[in-house]
């Protein structure tokens, strides 16, 4: 393909968008949106984080974040929608009629508001720091990667509480609010945190992880290595990747115990 | 005032706070919307963070996460309401029937769930994380702080583009999309943040400032230190303060240069 340098559609829904769990979240609404009702059609472009195609001209002018996922409703006055919970808000808006993935009542829809607020500020932002202090920064440093890797895990107990009694996160019913959690969760080992530690949790994720259509949203743009489920396939594959990690939990484990780190949750 | 235990009403609302960005974000809703309609009266309590009273059992059988602010809407069914995001869309959907501070279709709709996103999950974690490690940390570590204070300039950056040609972020009026990026530029020179280097931003921030339900809603609980009118005084009045306040920026910048950090925004 080659590198996107505009918007390509000129009706329906355009999604700008990359392999990361806040890509995730809008590929996995739409999927789950044409699961349900059959539409609407959407047509996607990658757009590299790594060759930075988010801070272009053309990108910034549809999301002045220069950070993806960027919607365009092409129907709607061409409305350009930045930030995932957003996205999310306004697909169910327009798209969900039936409000089989949303709420239109309080206090559902509060709740609903709250857990997908509390992703989007608390979970993936830490959490995305975890990733940067962990594994991604040039240089190692025990204090930030043990205070994100920590608080990354701490959110992870707030979330097995709640699914200590819920099949799901509100109202007893798959929602917005499961699919903002689930896509940065469906990233843990990645960020350091073991997430078979927090079973609650963990059966959600293998419960949600088995929809088809997150299966789909979560291979847009491409297949992702990042995921659960393939790095726990690269561990066994790739003892040269399996020694990384090693080292990589190693340099974790020193840093929280420099920092005297106690797991404290909720 | 004795150390808060349990709710204190059982009619109207009751919000827990303390005089942090994201507890004002919720005062000040409230106190704009007694402004426009005289009513709701509410109740707050103070909830020292530095205490730790937000951990306590009470308060978290409220707010799971342990975090200020949590509202309680005694009377619709008890129903408590955490993070900042949700509580701007709680109170205006119920307690803002002319969408005086709020919109009901899109585009605008959209667009005020988007920048109240933008701050609910970029400006406050990543301005949050500037105050820890340009202030608040133990140690003063150059790498995180140039990162973090470098990243909100960045942020402060995007709001100054999306004001030169706007008086207000959203639908050219004033609406919880301001009040909620207000309550943390309202903290800039705390963060190591040279407000008056965005001059848009600097306007907007004045105007809101300004007005009589904001000046109310951040001095709940109580009077804060922290915010730019208050920080700016300070550093006249004290010249104690003024030097340390010199010598964080002094650091701030060398961390800076150590990292070849370059503004670049949006």
């Amino acid at each position: 393909m080659s590198r996107p340098s505009g918007l390509i559609a000129n009706k329906g829904l355009e999604l700008l968008t990359f392999g990361t769990p806040n890509g995730h979240k809008a590929s996995i609404i739409l999927e789950e949106i044409k699961e349900a009702y059959g539409k609407p059609d959407y047509v996607y472009q990658s757009i590299s984080i790594m060759e930075n195609i988010q801070k272009e001209k053309w990108f910034t002018d549809q999301g002045p974040n220069g950070r993806i996922p960027v919607l365009v409703d092409h129907d709607h006055g061409k409305l350009s929608i930045m930030e995932g919970s957003a996205i999310l808000s306004y697909l169910t808006r327009h798209y969900d009629p039936e409000h089989k993935l949303s709420f239109t009542n309080d206090p559902e829809l509060s709740q609903c508001e709250q857990w997908v607020a509390w992703q989007h500020g608390g979970l993936g932002p830490m959490q995305g720091q975890a990733n940067h202090f962990y594994r991604l920064a040039k240089e190692r440093i025990p204090y930030p990667t043990q205070r994100y890797v920590g608080e990354t895990e701490r959110l992870y107990g707030i979330l097995d509480s709640r699914l200590a009694n819920h099949e799901y996160l509100v109202g007893e019913k798959y929602s917005i609010a499961d699919i903002a959690n689930f896509s940065w969760v469906n990233v843990a080992y990645f960020a350091g945190v073991q997430l078979h530690d927090f079973p609650n949790l963990y059966k959600w994720w293998e419960r949600i992880n088995a929809r088809p259509a997150v299966q789909r949203g979560t291979a847009i743009p491409a297949k992702s290595d990042i995921v659960n489920e393939r790095y726990q396939e690269r561990l066994k594959e790739d003892s040269e990747f399996k020694q990384k990690e090693d080292d990589l939990a190693d340099i974790g484990k020193k840093a929280k115990e420099q920092y005297n780190y106690k797991y404290s949750s909720p």
